[in-house]
């Protein structure tokens, strides 16, 4: 007989396996419909369970952001992850060169300072060469290359290397701009076929604009992270509803010092601090009109002014994080819920691979 | 030879030891100057490590805000803590019950339902009592009884309890309120003596406000965290200085995409979104007019346009973190260093204690 959720002590991480694979099935289903392949990034996770399981319903291979958390998804098994980060210096580029050893491996560039240290890393492995796409800034404004013409520069330099092979490009677009940055790797693409360097791989991602992924044309592959869990945020932006969402944290209420404020034991360290542009610090399900107005390391303080019932000291709560990424990362373990029942209690396995 | 923290993976923590001791000692000196006890909270490091340093120096034990905290710390040797949070529910009150066999422990309660369950769980335990300070509101708005006659009310309910006794006062007081906070408790600990519950100890805290700690002259001792490591938050309150700051966030510049814009691999999975009231994300020590204006998980935008000089792709950058607490939760491991040098790299052996 399966753990009834009372039993769990708080605050800890509820999944709803039943929300989760029905949001990847919908995904890969989308994307299926649209002839994009799918690569959808760990990040919101950590999970090996949760990778496997996207790979079997479809997906080409993974993407994590760190390569502490490629390290952990090759350990379980995974086969093909693509690393979208300028990996640099000695000690990270033999980690790097270790991993190519024993999974088909993708990473980015976006100057010739990391090309090098690629280049150098791998000059004696022309017979396996590692795969680099160029990191193009079509408008998010964070890494990447500026213009269509610096990524074909950074391509030629790429597949002038021994040891290197040019991927092809990857971008991280802003959201809700996807046309700009559709025209930008247009742009890119026509004068790589130009330069005799065709993009084998147009990577682009992001959940908020996961259902506008194929008005891209061009793009070959998408990389959700979010939509396997879904937030706050992301319902805020009319991406899911909160039906979908399948992360909560479970909390309880452990002070009603006054008529209206309830303080819970889920602070920061539990829901975190991003507040995405939002009000509050998530949705307390069941009380609509609860606000969430402040966090300390281990208290949260809501507001129930405009609620008709309030919860009494030591009654539990579900909220919905604003963001439910970094959440993962800040517990050492998630519950696999299906309905009000546990069915595994699971270690967040590539939680905290800060490098 | 130590190594030199140029080989060390970034991003990483870096603890100055030298620093954290000066830190440590120059309270102490304070405390004892003033007469006031001190029991540090432990948030900030998470380390039995400098636990049991501060217990050396002078302290008279040490504060967890979560049960989990309390039992690495018990696991390592720390022999008196206070838990200044209440403790709800089954689960935990037995592992409370637990923890009170192997440390001198004390907790809190503001509400019946509170200790009544304290009441349930060591009514058989009347040999050794469990300490229970009433937690007050005295002006921070988070948890706490919101009057001085509450106090006293509670206090009489503890001391009736078989297997309780009535230890005291507590409050977190507000910053900059410190004489707010000292009326209330004065006016709660004259009508606990005139009850015949007079409190053996009253209980405050908070770094902001440590220098002026010895202005509550009823306070007996005094809960400072961030103290030992203080942080960009402090510095901009006036609490210390940046030469004061003993814990920086070692990073690497992965990107400079445009003249004035660089992107290191510290985000919010590093740094956290704790702006405190603050611009920007954090200190870049060396450049003083950098902004870090943006985070998302595993990037950090910083805005380098006042700068004379602008760091190179692959140039490491020291950060001073907004907000040290949640840093120390966010990693594995922290470099304990004397200037450039690694001492050690030790276990955050309290990160993560969510309950």
């Amino acid at each position: 007989m399966p753990r009834h959720i009372d039993t769990l002590q708080t605050p800890c991480v509820l999944v709803d396996l039943d929300r989760a694979e029905a949001n990847l099935q919908r995904a890969q289903d989308y994307a299926d419909a649209h002839g994009v392949r799918l690569r959808p990034h760990i990040k919101t996770h950590k999970l090996p369970f949760f990778a496997k399981r996207q790979l079997e319903l479809g997906a080409i291979g993974i993407t994590c952001q760190k390569l502490g958390e490629a390290e952990v998804m090759a350990d379980a098994g995974i086969e093909d992850i693509f690393l979208p980060y300028n990996i640099i210096a000695p000690e990270k580029l033999y980690r790097l060169k270790e991993l190519a050893k024993r999974v088909t491996l993708s990473v980015t560039a976006d100057s010739a300072f990391v090309v090098d240290g690629y280049a150098e890393t791998f000059a004696d492995s022309a017979h396996a060469p590692l795969n680099v796409l160029v990191e193009c800034d079509s408008g998010a404004g964070r890494c990447g290359v500026q213009t269509p013409d610096a990524a074909v520069a950074l391509a030629r330099l790429i597949a002038g290397k021994r040891g290197l092979v040019f991927g092809g490009l990857m971008t991280y677009p802003p959201a809700g701009d996807a046309p700009g940055a559709r025209k930008w790797l247009e742009e890119a693409a026509e004068k790589l076929a130009e330069a005799g360097l065709p993009a084998k791989t147009i990577s682009t991602g992001g959940t908020p604009d996961i259902w506008r992924a194929h008005e891209t044309t061009i793009a070959t592959e998408y990389r959700p992270g979010t939509y396997i869990y879904y937030d706050r945020s992301l319902v805020a932006r009319g991406v899911a509803t909160v039906e979908d969402c399948a992360l909560n944290v479970l909390v309880t209420v452990v002070s009603r010092p006054t008529e209206t404020r309830a303080i819970i034991d889920a602070g920061s360290k539990a829901l975190t601090s991003d507040l995405l542009g939002m009000t509050g610090y998530g949705q307390v399900l069941g009380y609509p009109d609860a606000v969430i107005y402040g966090l300390s390391e281990e208290h949260g303080n809501i507001d129930f002014t405009a609620s008709a019932t309030k919860p009494k000291v030591g009654e539990r709560l579900r909220i919905l994080p604003n963001h439910a990424c970094p959440v993962s990362n800040l517990f050492d373990h998630v519950n696999l819920v299906s309905g009000d029942h546990v069915v595994e209690t699971i270690e967040v396995a590539a939680r905290g691979r800060v490098d």
